[in-house]
């Protein structure tokens, strides 16, 4: 049966795709409120396409954009998938080559063909790989391998902030043996993974105030306070000379890789100079003595994300401003306290404070980091699936970014999160220009399927 | 015949006031590309409005913006005067409580009538203060006690880009004896000014690139440059912890106040807490050990205007940005030069830039300060004028602002200039809400009228 599903996946490929390309047309921008409608607009296509599918399925409004959620019968287990339809804003549009909510196949310089549009990769084209995976089993079988729940988030590049809640009141619907997350990428084009660890992510915005309203600097310069030079001090202070984070209490928690985990990374065939070349980069930065997979993968950060203050448009102009601002995420490991972080930040500011300032913190959302078990029948029989697929066995990798519903699917719902996703280091996610291969939409797809196949008992 | 035009001036402000709205109603923003129709309107119509008064009067294109000239015959002396048309933009626009294009009189809570709009005090009200002086002389005597001719730029706030190379091959159209700037303030609002001392100004812009495109915080976070904290190092670097602009070189050629004019300083009724005060301030900022009068009338500054990078719309993207930016100017005084301080801060910035990062620069301009000669005619009439008008001697004062042009004119065309000007330092020029006393355009009218009576021989 599982090779008439694969076939009926090669077969219907360019239809699959067809569908990927109405999805990426909807401009699901969720961190701007101009695109509600859009957002909106994601979740009532997504429900129809899982009701055409079989699911019991529907987008269920919350305070922010909707979450669809579906359930198709079937018999043990019974696995939660989860994916996010927002994407992340497309500035600076005009270094696209081609509009972001235009969808099209383009073929690379080394013949490669690619899906070109944002949210191809991040997570559109990998919500897809499941959904279209689903369909074919229906298709050919009438029926899924296992029972699925579907539950797409459109909140996930804007903090979540609706998920968590949503979960708690919807904790018997939910409930799952296990959950299968698709928002992480492959080891290589060739070689499959399993992201069995994230780091956490704190995001707070710093808003500081010196005179009351803009200033002429000839007329004040010097005698009045210059809230950019404020935050740009504050900011600068943020590390020292050896790239470490100076906050008090910031390392609390962050732990060290037992040696056994940090000599199977030293293995992996990673090269830094390519991954920091591809970028126009040959230094690493950051924190001394640290490889690269070690400080994404095992180290926390603080990164600036956004800066702004004063006269920003063209030509020139002598104002103090009364304020400047910035956004600042922290990526955390082990177990450092999203609650502490933000706190520790919070005080680092308001002790660098001058006279005259005033300071105002928004919070963007707080996540601790995760370590998922490899043991247990889930990991190994995910593993095995990815193996026949790609030909190669899967690497059980960390991973650099924040995926904080496996820390809600733990904690609220009592689930351990496979993670599986298909996309690469050069997708240029959350840039511009991003793309998704053709082959991690198709042999994804494929995956998906062997997965379900997999995981039935 | 002075009476006479003192008397016209007062029975015709209201139709002086229609005037000064019909400028200020076009948005001659010089920075913004977008409203070069905007200046050229604004030029046109002074031009026409000279005419009107018995100018020879004409707009004249230039690479930029236009620049009015006008000339009218007359005897000894004859006096350069020149005033600006452009203003400033008006962002934040959301702060404005009245349209800044649509001036009106209104009343401050003290009862004091005020035009509001963007220029009314910086250079608009200014400007129209002297061409209404002429206005009246020409209706009550038919001719002007002294030969005048008008030069009025529109680019004094985009760096005057055009103005050198117009003096210079205009020299002999725009000889004269002396110049009279109209761009400067009052000591306060019943004591008139005039002002013998300007710091020069540098504008700067500085890009740091570091990756070849955006980077996603998650993958590349820590280990992959971020130009934003390399730019927040390099500006926290700027001064130390007395407040001293820390550029190697920065203080040559500074020299000191002499004894007697900084003992003229301390004796005048400035308040230094009412000054900070009116903006929200309470502790003067800069340089340790020095009063506010003498830190923005005699001390050099370093001051970050605008800074952007990264995200900065509503909410929180995790980025890591290829590019920041900041556009930084110095206030020069005594024999600082423009250029030494534009080649010292760009080493500056170079020595401080770390691996993988890639800095540009764009100059705004740059122009030494002015110290303006007191003895002699100019000054001493000048003076009786103002003291006739308003009943006080006028201060004798430096400024923080820079006036490019002064310089300008004393290198280019040999001529001196007299700075005389009725704003006042709540006008909240280049801020929102910009106004301009409505007593400060009637007496700075008849001021004018004055001076130009006190010239003639």
């Amino acid at each position: 049966m599982l090779e008439n599903v694969l076939g009926w996946i090669d077969d219907n490929l360019p239809a699959s795709l067809d569908r990927l390309f109405t999805l990426l047309r909807i401009e699901s921008i969720s961190t701007d409120p101009a695109k509600a409608g859009a957002c909106r607009q994601a979740a009532d296509w997504l429900a129809g396409e899982l009701t055409g599918i079989g699911f019991d399925a529907s987008s269920r409004a919350t305070p922010g954009h909707p979450i669809v959620v579906g359930h198709h019968a079937g018999g043990a287990p019974h696995v939660l998938f989860y994916a996010h339809y927002d994407v992340q804003p497309v500035d600076p549009l005009e270094l696209w080559t081609h509009p972001p909510f235009v969808p099209e196949v383009i073929t690379a310089s080394d013949g490669r063909k690619q899906i070109a549009a944002r949210g191809a990769s991040d997570d559109k084209g990998q919500l897809m790989t499941f959904l279209e995976a689903a369909r074919a089993w229906q298709a050919v079988a009438g029926k899924l391998p296992a029972r699925v729940t579907m539950l797409l988030e459109g909140e996930e590049e804007s903090g979540s902030t609706n998920l968590r809640p949503f979960l708690e009141a919807h904790r018997g619907e939910l409930a799952a043996d296990a959950a299968f997350i698709c928002d992480t990428g492959m080891w290589s084009a060739d070689r499959p993974a399993i992201t069995t660890s994230l780091r956490g992510l704190v995001g707070e915005e710093v808003i500081i105030t010196a005179a009351s309203r803009d200033l002429h600097s000839g007329m004040y310069g010097s005698a009045a306070r210059n809230p950019i030079h404020v935050l740009a001090t504050i900011l600068a202070d943020l590390h020292d000379d050896d790239g470490r984070v100076t906050i008090p209490g910031f390392y609390d928690g962050v732990g060290t890789v037992p040696p056994a985990v940090k000599r199977q990374w030293d293995e992996l065939d990673f090269d830094a100079a390519e991954f920091l070349g591809d970028v126009g980069l040959s230094v690493r930065a950051g924190e001394r003595g640290r490889s690269v997979l070690e400080q994404t993968w095992s180290r926390p950060t603080a990164e600036v994300n956004g800066i702004v203050g004063g006269y920003i448009q063209p030509g020139f102009k002598t104002v103090i401003p009364s304020k400047a601002s910035a956004k600042v995420s922290f990526r955390l490991v082990g177990e450092q306290n999203p609650k502490a972080v933000s706190a520790a930040f919070r005080k680092f500011v308001a002790d660098r404070l001058p006279p005259d300032c005033k300071v105002e913190f928004i919070s963007h959302g707080g996540s601790p980091a995760q370590r998922l078990p490899i043991d247990g029948k889930w990991i190994p029989r995910t593993a095995s699936a990815l193996a026949a697929e790609w030909g190669q066995e899967p690497v059980l990798m960390g991973s650099g970014g924040s995926i904080p519903v496996a820390g809600d699917f733990k904690s609220v719902l009592g689930l351990d999160s496979v993670m599986v996703g298909f996309a690469l280091d050069d997708d240029r996610i959350h840039s511009p220009n991003e793309k998704y291969e053709l082959a991690s939409y198709h042999k994804g797809i494929r995956s998906w399927a062997r997965i379900l196949a997999a995981l039935a008992e």
